[in-house]
């Protein structure tokens, strides 16, 4: 056989001439006369490295909200970030008196990055206090959470957005449209996989299952299972899933790999890995008519996207000040959120699906 | 979280730098002074596309054997390839007269080419005719038949190898190096997977299986396995497998994708796919300390290997002329050869446990 496939040498010399190849969508910024809307303000709860490193930083790029406040269980962290970020004592809560923030204007959103078992309190509460909630992603550790959480959020009337980043990517936006366009026919084989190696870390997501509610899984692997729904646009139908660990006495109460098949009603089928002791960050599609992907896929810095082998270019988007600025639009225009609570909940429901796969060995299948 | 993972961007700009990283292995032609040998004189048995379109343009490149004759069981084909590669008349054999090899001095070795489920008969036949015997991938269909190969080779007193065309490849035998060496750590999970478009295809490939013994993974994720296995220098010893169809009226009796995943005892995960109706060509190893693959990684083609996303380079080797060349020196140095008849028939036992899971869903555990 002659498997009619280009070579890396023909990658890699194409990149260059072809890295416009496809017109990326410019989704952004191109909703009416938004400039004439003041900022909304958002609160961070939870100053922890997410927060600290991509999230305020990531103010500076954003058109439709501001960091204006923070709420944090250290108050030995508020002087640096008041002085850095320029947020007056009034916006600055702990939690104990966090639910005094129903009293001020100045704050419209509460974007809660807490450890993952954490999210629901905080976001009822803030709910409770009449502030929109970003809660970041897993959105909860079990659909029952979730399910509280967007149930606090629409007795509050508040809107919910869950930290899905890369929903709000040119790139991750391409896959869902080369995919449910079928420009290269129907999908039919997705790989992905998001690693790293961690297992030697302290933070809680490593060392705490009553806090992270799971392994590599809840963590990163969720962004798999994300790519593998918009890459079909569809639901999966059935999921089976392997767990392993080599390191017994590493990651209590949670996987060290897990592996992890969903199978899609139109025959797509996605094989997809996470783990705590590997690095890996991809997401590969084959269609009838060729295969496409990202590469790097998932992380904060550079993505970088293939169509048949040849550069879709690359590009360092502000995905978190995308993600809150389409947050701050849905409030101001009131309009559907594209990362809903219902969106995390859907993810939580396969997590807990992938997870009841690997402890049982069965196939699970799921209700359409 | 930061992901300490280079960007393509920087991982495209260092491969030009870094494509002598790292100095790989000069395993062939440096074994003695073979110069001084005859070559050994081949003939082909089976002349379908693949002895037509890579073996036998490959013997311009041997330089301890040569396309001395051929075996077809389509007598109208032998007139064009006497003239191409100036075959005598004595040197041409159908499936009836084959036998008769055995009185042929010119000829040493028999390379079976045909369908997998007639590889046992005609190398039963080339061993019993005093010839050594060259076996196609997949060596057979069961185990059952490949054991007797074996046995036929050993009782007649000849040598058998098995075309594992990559096994001869530097960059393979560097992916070997790397894990089996822990050039960074040990090996903690790999990704592999081989596949094609092959869906519409009236070859016996895809619509014969009592020719095939199988779907894609005994032709093309037979590849997947090796990989796995010299990429830890490890034996499985358990195996998970899915196996799928979405176009049930095609690929009689066999499957259009599956999916496998492998457990070695040093505690890696290989998770692997193949596919009739995808375009997946690549292996990627996850280590301790970094992670290394080949991607194109299975091709006849060039392929390129990179080490933590930077490139190792990419070669075009004579894959097929490094393997019979080997297999020549095996022969007349009398020397083992390294893919032989046991590690081919240990590849079907993976099969056999690969296709035993995806049909019962049970993890099937391989005896030490």
């Amino acid at each position: 056989m002659n498997y009619p496939y280009p070579t890396r040498r023909e990658f890699i010399r194409k990149s260059a001439q072809t890295a416009a190849l496809l017109a990326l969508p410019n989704f952004l910024y191109s909703a009416g006369p938004t400039h004439e809307s003041p900022k909304l303000g958002v609160a961070l709860l939870g100053l922890g490295n997410y927060a600290t490193n991509q999230l305020a930083p990531s103010f500076a790029h954003t058109r439709h909200c501001r960091l204006a406040g923070i709420v944090t269980g250290s108050p030995e962290k508020a002087d640096s970030w008041k002085k850095r970020y320029q947020i007056p004592d009034n916006n600055i809560y702990d939690y104990d008196n966090f639910d005094s923030i129903k009293d001020n204007p100045d704050i419209d959103v509460v974007y809660v990055v807490t450890p993952n078992a954490l999210h629901l309190p905080f976001a009822a509460r803030a709910a409770r206090a009449g502030k929109h909630v970003i809660c970041e992603k897993p959105m909860e550790i079990s659909v029952g959470r979730c399910r509280q959480m967007i149930e606090a959020c629409e007795k509050a009337g508040v809107k919910l957005q869950i930290g899905y980043r890369l929903q709000y990517d040119p790139f991750h936006q391409e896959l869902k449209r080369l995919g449910t366009e079928q420009i290269y026919g129907k999908v039919k084989v997705i790989h992905s996989a998001f690693s790293f190696y961690g297992i030697n870390s302290d933070n809680w997501r490593f060392t705490d299952p009553k806090l992270s509610g799971g392994g590599p899984l809840m963590d990163v692997g969720i962004y798999c299972i994300q790519g593998a729904r918009y890459a079909t646009g569809e639901e999966p139908m059935a999921i089976t899933a392997q767990g392993y660990k080599s390191i017994p006495e590493k990651l209590p109460g949670m996987e060290e790999t897990i592996c992890w098949q969903m199978e899609f009603p139109g025959g797509a089928v996605a094989n997809c890995t996470s783990s705590y002791v590997a690095h890996d960050n991809h997401i590969r599609v084959s269609a009838e008519k060729g295969a496409y992907g990202l590469y790097p896929a998932f992380t904060y810095g550079t993505l970088a996207g293939y169509v048949n082998d040849q550069s879709m270019g690359e590009h360092s988007h502000h995905q978190q000040a995308a993600q809150m600025d389409a947050f701050a639009l849905n409030i101001t225009q009131d309009t559907p959120v594209v990362a809903s609570g219902e969106e995390g909940m859907r993810d939580m429901k396969y997590i807990e699906a992938i997870y009841e796969a690997a402890r049982t060995g069965e196939r699970v299948e799921l209700p359409g």
